[in-house]
């Protein structure tokens, strides 16, 4: 029998986590706030709905990947619990642990679980079906969660039972990848400025010690100071490096590297450039050196 | 026919380094400012010698594996460029550009050949014959001193005829690595303080999307609070960081995240944490969050 799941977030991740499902075997019932979005999966047999609360099946199971925790507090209200009930919700979006905790409870009152289950990898890596999955939450609705995290992605790393652990190791993650911008574009930028070409550089570090995705993806990005299209767009990694440090702040965790990415990308947006994908910030590194790349 | 080589310098990277060319059938002339650590290879073979200009075969090839750029200046003097003569100063050090410019000048004055060939890889790898080797200088030179980087390590990397651009890179690695600690230990501490074990944070992380060696390896240091035997002193690491400071400097390249990281080496040693490793560093990130690792 065919399992019908509730799909909300048809974003740069949400559509290719969908396409998965659907390959997968799951019928959808998606909704995206911009419905022309759908039109795609609707195509391939899904059924398009008005409402988030229209996309959830009574006691089913209802996966959302949304922008950022005030979207996903929206969506999943009061309404949405009732109608969700006993069902299973697993959230995908890059969160604060704080909203997680927040949305287990609401789910509770209603006797639905939750899990948490941000991802790692690219648009590109989701198409591909090779998202790594950070998952936190009761140990049975995890299990339950479990052929959808294998129908979607190449791996699970479970967390434990507290919803908001797979949220710190996304936000953590996240943090990591922009350090390690910053600290290729830096070191690329030294470089340059004393003729060595940042292709030279990078490409023997991304294949030797740091041969490693984020180095070999956004290495690759830097020497060819691709900022665009952005798969990663510099206001959505912003909101991710201030929910990391009111994470950290919150638990009195002092991060001075994160603060000046933070910088970095305040700027970046000061100057206008919404657009860039998050590797942009190698160009402020860049220029702040006085290159032009 | 055996070739008799130069071999200056028995620290942790020299020593490996020697006990491969001599199993790469090389014969050597050793020095080093302590003379007892010659003792091993003495008995295998080696010849000790009582001064730098000792060790050097006119006319010859000879290594230099030293400490930092003031060392090798006072070791390779006029009087050692002269008893080298003709022959190839094959130079280990990381060292700055400027030395390496300066030195290859200095041979040059009396037909001498000068390459830079910093590497990577600590101690273990070093006598793993796993080094990978960055090298500068003139093609004919990089191409003479080929049969001893085959000798010593897994691969060569060959930036130019600057003999300053291998200098370059091996600052721009020295870098990175640092910063790759720096952000492993403050993702770290936001984890642990969110309930979030660093161990289960790292593991994830570096069987990923961050599954390199400078991730797998000091990450796993970071878990296991491992600061000593140091591989790489404090003192040691702080140093290049000064240089690549200095280079950027120079070059006019403001580089942010190099100096918080040295403001963090300087205050381990502030502490008298000479001793600790490179990645004593994350205890000083843990400690600001007030965890005891």
């Amino acid at each position: 029998m065919t399992e019908t799941l509730g799909f909300i977030g048809l974003g740069k991740l949400g559509m290719p986590v969908a396409e998965k499902l659907m390959e997968g075997g799951y019928a959808l019932r998606v909704y995206n706030r911009t419905a022309e979005k759908a039109a795609g999966l609707v195509a391939k047999g899904a059924v398009a709905v008005q409402t988030p609360v229209d996309a959830v099946v009574h006691g089913g199971t209802v996966v959302t990947v949304l922008a950022d925790d005030r979207a996903l507090l929206e969506v999943a209200n009061e309404e949405f619990c009732e109608a969700l009930g006993t069902g299973l919700h697993v959230s995908m979006s890059t969160v604060s642990p704080v909203t997680s905790r927040t949305l287990s409870e609401r789910h509770a009152q209603f006797g639905g679980r939750f899990v948490a289950a941000p991802v790692f990898g690219r648009p590109e890596a989701a198409a591909a079906k090779k998202l790594w999955i950070c998952a936190s939450g009761a140990a049975a609705s995890k299990e339950a969660a479990k052929p959808l995290f294998d129908a979607m992605g190449q791996g699970v790393f479970d967390f434990g039972e507290d919803v908001g652990a797979a949220n710190v190791v996304k936000l953590a993650g996240n943090f990591l990848l922009t350090a390690a911008i910053e600290a290729m574009a830096e070191a690329s930028a030294m470089a340059e400025k004393n003729g060595v070409p940042r292709a030279d550089l990078l490409n023997m570090f991304t294949s030797t010690i740091f041969n490693c995705p984020i180095y070999v993806n956004y290495g690759k990005a830097i020497v060819n100071a691709r900022v665009e299209p952005a798969g990663f767009p510099i206001p959505l990694i912003l909101k991710d490096m201030h929910l990391v440090q009111k994470t950290a702040s919150d638990a009195r965790v002092p991060m001075p590297m994160l603060n000046l990415l933070i910088d970095r990308y305040l700027t970046m947006l000061a100057k206008g450039l919404d657009r860039y994908d998050a590797v942009g910030l190698a160009l402020g590194v860049a220029e702040d050196a006085g290159l032009h790349w």
